[in-house]
């Protein structure tokens, strides 16, 4: 087990909740760096905020927030409440060659990567070298090229640190926990396969044949379920990048270009620019319209799964047996199935929120406290 | 079990183990006793049987095994493999009184109590207070008085040891981790609603109003789903204790008697001797058609729930939304929702199989190990 992983299985077993270090211990509280500043960022600020006065708040030391262009720093502690009017008001200039320096320091330094900056996953790898934890909601990190994942897995070795990925994954729901933990005790994981989209679970858990796909399609952009262009969502790029993350956690070192992806966007509504989609939408209806039918006359529903069996990983649109443990739910929430060595026969079922500001940052904080401990 | 699980029954798509420490790193493997050799005490000398000649069996060292009536010990460790002959040829009698001594030596000191004896669950802070890890199946420890339950903790925090207890509720599914790292992580736990029962659960997922429920408890117990006498499993008895279990977990310090139990066992029922019950259930008939009836006409499903909400619990029939997060379900799987300030409109939902020699043995060694790393 690499250094990241046993950080993130350390956690104590009857203590509930984990006893914070007392005020008295002499434990340095954790410096954190906190790279982005939208609605995660924004959403990790307020969860910190609301800890102020608590023992929780206590174990962490906010020194350094930035976004793409700004940066605001105070060696002694920013309030989080006010980090964004400090951030407006900052003429420092954003650059992530500061960021080591800022986190200088007694106590354990971590950066939250709240972007989805590619520059920002680029260094992931080199703080962790520094005896930096980097904890990220930004899949780029771990979830494209192997030799990237790769990097990022030695330098925690070599910087004995860890590196928080929990909400990479379903946004913090015990999923790559869960992974881990079966490998820890001993157990082989034998497939996954999982709703990893909330607006695609959401579109199937409404599709019902009749109304056009492409009129779910509109409601759930504006509804905000999916990115502005829905064909981000419906290329099935994003969860490619889930099931690799999930992949590689669970032992198989799969390349990017491993992953077989159908992509729900046909090939002249691929083509077109962002501003012709939304009037070309419609050439989504008569294909998903055949899939239903077909799905339906054997009692199955339609599900967009990413599926990883027999060391293959594939994402696309299934049929499923009514039964099906993934068959169910409603809403947008993530819904993974584990089959490992002691789950051979049911899996291991997980579902819950796996999207959203409030749970993602919820999900990034759990990963600092872990590694700050 | 529904054709695209089985067809998952493959081979384990990757050797991803987590790595032990080598054997060169000094660390003594944990000593370790186990106490029962029925089921589940087989099942875990199964399980570390498979460990041998692999890293995670080097963790781990059996040196004293015992049932009710046998002991066999050997400071130099028994073969797991051979432990069940060595038992049957023993000529030690058990007592628990040896079994502290029995750990003696270097690296941690675990217990592992795979009974269902009230005498073992008795010892449990005794053994922690020396600082010996106690790991147990068996919820006569934590699931009765509070006043035990109060012992166990504060023996763990006086020898500064663990207890480990994902085996005692569902089996080693990751629900009360999960509440334990939601509270680590910050958040309060509102509520706890779950199918704790993979015997109340199959009978629920069957019973369509139609056939006697009679009829169908005794296929259950022919089966082996329910307890020889299903009463055991139809008073809701043992879902209480999973239920105080959990909720004191949670942070309610609820007295056994303050879990509101509504039996589903009719009194005339309840007073029958052992021999007379067969003849005796068709008692229960009546009442479940009425309610299941009631239910059908709203569109709902009848499961029986353990919930725990607004700081009071109760245990029994309830009547769900065919959508809610806990009316789905199949076979005999334990199925849990969880809400807390980041899971506050859908739920954390934790589903698998809850009960069963194997997953019950992993996840008695998986809390070994996490306490003995």
């Amino acid at each position: 087990m690499n250094a990241a992983a046993s950080a993130l299985h350390g956690q104590a077993i009857a203590q509930a909740p984990a006893p914070p270090p007392s005020p008295t211990s002499g434990v340095a509280p954790a410096r954190v760096a906190l790279l982005g500043t939208g609605t995660v960022g924004g959403a990790v600020l307020a969860r910190l905020a609301s800890w102020r006065g608590r023992a929780i708040g206590e174990r962490l030391q906010l020194v350094h927030v930035a976004n793409s262009r700004r940066a605001a720093a105070d060696a002694g502690g920013l309030l989080p409440e006010h980090a964004a009017t400090a951030l407006a008001a900052s003429e420092l200039r954003s650059s992530l060659d500061t960021v080591a320096d800022a986190l200088r320091g007694d106590g354990a330094r971590v950066v939250i990567d709240a972007t989805a900056s590619e520059a920002v996953a680029e260094r992931h790898a080199q703080w962790l070298a520094q005896g930096i934890h980097v904890v990220t909601a930004c899949k780029i990190g771990q979830g494209t090229s192997l030799a990237r994942w790769r990097a990022i897995r030695e330098a925690c070795a070599a910087g004995r640190v860890g590196y928080g990925d929990s909400a990479t994954v379903g946004a913090g729901l015990p999923l790559l926990r869960s992974l881990r933990e079966l490998q820890a005790g001993g157990d082989r994981i034998h497939a996954i396969a999982g709703v990893l989209s909330g607006s695609l679970a959401w579109l199937f858990n409404h599709y019902d044949g009749m109304r056009p796909f492409s009129t779910l399609v509109r409601q759930a952009r504006d509804a905000g379920y999916t990115e502005p262009d829905p064909r981000d969502d419906l290329s099935g790029e994003d969860v490619r990048r889930k099931l690799l993350i999930l992949a590689r956690a669970a032992g198989v070192a799969l390349e990017a270009g491993e992953v077989q992806v159908s992509s729900l966007v046909p090939s002249e509504l691929a083509i077109l620019s962002a501003e012709s989609v939304d009037a070309a939408l419609p050439a989504l209806d008569a294909p998903l319209r055949d899939r239903y039918a077909a799905a339906y006359k054997n009692g199955e529903k339609l599900r967009f799964i990413a599926r990883l069996q027999d060391g293959a990983a594939r994402v696309g649109l299934e049929s499923l047996p009514a039964d099906h443990p993934l068959a169910g739910g409603a809403g947008t929430d993530n819904k993974v199935a584990i089959w490992s060595d002691r789950y051979s026969e049911q899996p291991l079922v997980v579902q819950g929120p796996g999207a959203g500001a409030a749970v993602t940052a919820a999900g990034l904080l759990d990963d600092v406290l872990r590694l700050a401990h």
